[in-house]
């Protein structure tokens, strides 16, 4: 049983103190607290404590919490929701509340929409400072942010921001007007979240207004929301990356079996291309035989390619991500990839040749042939390498062009590809060098 | 030549000219730029500009621009370059100026101490709103931000911050002291910007102040300049976690032999760990000659050992940047990835048996022996897949406690690791249950 008064606790404590209790005493704690610092708690909880509270609290008061969230929080957390849940907890919301959530949930997910919070405070040109500072006296509470103040006219479309300071610094007779350069950056409700992510960067903003496609102002994002999505979608992006599906819940907090169903999918999926590789090297079994000292250098060659190809395809990734390159880009990179790929190839294709080539001198191991198996190898390193490199930044780029995320081209992805191509490439080149000798 | 008329463009309009313009243009536009502006402008730029700017300007205006610079943004700037060359640019700067810079310098990298800025405002408990107000009204021009204030004691020690709107709605005459609540959530100098960022989020403000660890207040971190890093450091990590080393440039603005240089070293030393495989396979020609069928499943069961483990330490890589686990987690952690691995591996083992066991009944592909095959190879792929998840889930853990950055635990290097060690469980395996038939 929990036994600590929280009365003098603030939320941010309380916020650690459920983060490091157990179930059972998470929920008396989270029961325990008055409606105001229930909600601000709520607010700062990951999502699947917010699901556990939400869940075991009797309706009316998981009517409460909802109605007394901030409007992009309760859009954040409803999102989430798979759509049957959502919809009774919409039911939940008074009608006010249920048309400000519902118009966020109508913006497409990782847009902006999502989001938005519409506790901004909006000034007409007309007005004076001292009419803005009064305004901001008696509503400035309930907004999320009052550092800076958005300018509208009579239609309510967005002509300026101003930031809060400037008023404290103007005479209090001065028009709105007198202080407006009429230039401001806004995004457009249904830009991508990655497009705000870069505006809080080159424009050192903690707050963007946000319009719809006729410049009317729909509400405000704020700098910490984006920094939460940026850090979630890095998360995704970096599970996605190294071959499983983006996971709902930190690594320990998701169940085992989910945690196993967000992982077998793809292996599975790898481990039916990779077969390819059985298939390819079955087709080349009669050289195989006669020539058993090439398999010893296969994991090597394949996996060359395999290497080359993570490198490109994660570089390329983030590139696309940051928005540095677009898929109209393509052939740059693509000529970029071409002479990287001759050139690691040509460097590792070296470090093989001389690898065999010398060590062969010295035993019989790689038998007599054991120059021409260093050819073999060098030159299809270069191949194989150049393969790689090509694939691995191609993915992504086709990936984006049909709408998908580019991170799925994951660096196992582009390793099985390349495997199986790199099997046929070697048996290949080798067939020509070796044929009348070995083969 | 560049023709347009630069006075009626913002400096974020300018900012987005130079990065579209050609270095030519580029120089052209940067040095027409009246000082205030430039400063502003250069505040904006990626490193790589910055630093083409600042070498192609005199001395003198190298200097009054450094100068201009805000500390936080001028540290950023300087820890990027050379140190020879960074002693320069200090000589640079005014005897005040080299002071903060050198001060912010001396933390640690990655440290908060390197984005504080010093200009924040301080009040007093015994001031009156009056006196604040009036306060802020001075100085907060020169700040970056006035939206919190910071209550210190007369030896400097962080006491409280207060909003200031809740001064807006207060009475002037009251004392800071009535509106204090005497908590205040701070970062300390010597914290990593992770710990930062993770505030950030949970406490849903726009700056924190930066304290020593006797308490006192050293300046402010902004959640800008946090999102800034968060962006670099996750594109580190992708990087990494690809296998190359972390670019300093974007992808398309770095030279291409700088280019290979970050991305040839560790494929070479990948290679060379692969030439390993070769190795082990050597040890075991005897069994190979006798039994090539084997060669044609080994890509497949080694591939499937590397992309389990490449999964497993992109999970644990994201888990420890966000914190979600430390290396004190590292048992709970095993134990997790020995079930996974067990799981995992009897999904893909008994699709590997399965293909292989049918296909061998319908053809003879395999040989008489097809059925004692697909046994082979699925008993191996439990082996390696559950040896490739301990060692994809530890490998990043160990990394982390000898101090090392977790994400060079990348997918191609666990694959390589898990790859050597695949061909000895293979061929093990292998010879004890085809001793007497095959072998």
């Amino acid at each position: 049983m929990y036994d600590v008064d929280l009365k003098n606790f603030s939320a941010v404590e309380i916020v650690d103190l459920i983060e490091q209790s157990d179930d059972h005493d998470r929920q008396i704690i989270f029961r325990s607290l008055p409606p105001d610092t229930a909600t601000t708690v709520f607010e700062f909880l990951p999502f699947h404590f917010q699901k556990n509270f939400l869940d075991a609290l009797p309706v009316e008061d998981a009517a409460k919490l909802l109605n007394n969230l901030s409007p992009d929080d309760r859009t954040s957390f409803l999102e989430e929701l798979p759509s049957k849940i959502l919809k009774e907890l919409l039911q939940l919301l008074s009608p006010s509340e249920r048309i400000v959530t519902l118009q966020l949930l109508g913006y497409p997910e990782n847009s902006v929409g999502r989001l938005m919070t519409t506790d901004y405070i909006s000034i007409e040109l007309n007005w004076t400072v001292g009419d803005v500072l009064e305004h901001v006296r008696k509503f400035g509470h309930y907004s999320e942010t009052i550092s800076v103040l958005y300018v509208i006219d009579n239609q309510g479309v967005l002509i300026d921001d101003i930031l809060l300071k400037d008023f404290l610094f103007a005479q209090p007779t001065a028009k709105v007007s007198t202080l407006s350069d009429y230039k401001v950056i806004s995004v457009y409700a249904t830009d991508d979240q990655e497009i705000a992510s870069n505006a809080f960067q080159n424009y050192n903003r903690n707050a963007l207004p946000v319009i719809d496609d006729k410049g009317v102002l729909l509400g405000i994002v704020t700098i910490d929301d984006i920094l939460m999505v940026v850090e979630e979608e890095f998360t995704e992006d970096i599970q996605k990356i190294g071959g499983s599906e983006a996971l709902d819940a930190p690594y320990m907090a998701t169940p085992f079996f989910e945690l196993m169903q967000k992982r077998v999918g793809w292996l599975a999926v790898l481990f039916l291309g990779q077969t390819l590789t059985a298939s390819a090297m079955a087709f080349y079994q009669i050289e195989i035989e006669k020539a058993v000292v090439l398999t010893l250098f296969l994991p090597l060659v394949i996996s060359s390619g395999g290497n080359s190809g993570s490198q490109a395809s994660s570089l390329i990734i983030r590139a696309l991500a940051l928005g540095e390159v677009t898929i109209k880009d393509w052939w740059k990179i693509m000529q970029r990839e071409i002479y990287a790929g001759i050139f690691l190839g040509l460097v590792l294709g070296l470090i093989g040749f001389l690898r065999i080539a010398v060590w062969g001198h010295f035993s019989d191991i790689y038998g007599l042939h054991s120059t021409l198996i260093a050819i073999c190898v060098g030159v299809t390193l270069v191949g194989i390498v150049l393969w790689g490199t090509i694939t691995g930044s191609m993915l992504p780029i086709i990936l984006k062009a049909l709408g998908l995320d580019p991170a799925t081209s994951s660096a196992p992805f582009v390793a099985t590809l390349v495997d199986v191509t790199g099997v046929i490439i070697y048996f290949t080149i080798s067939y020509f060098i070796l044929q009348g000798t070995l083969l």
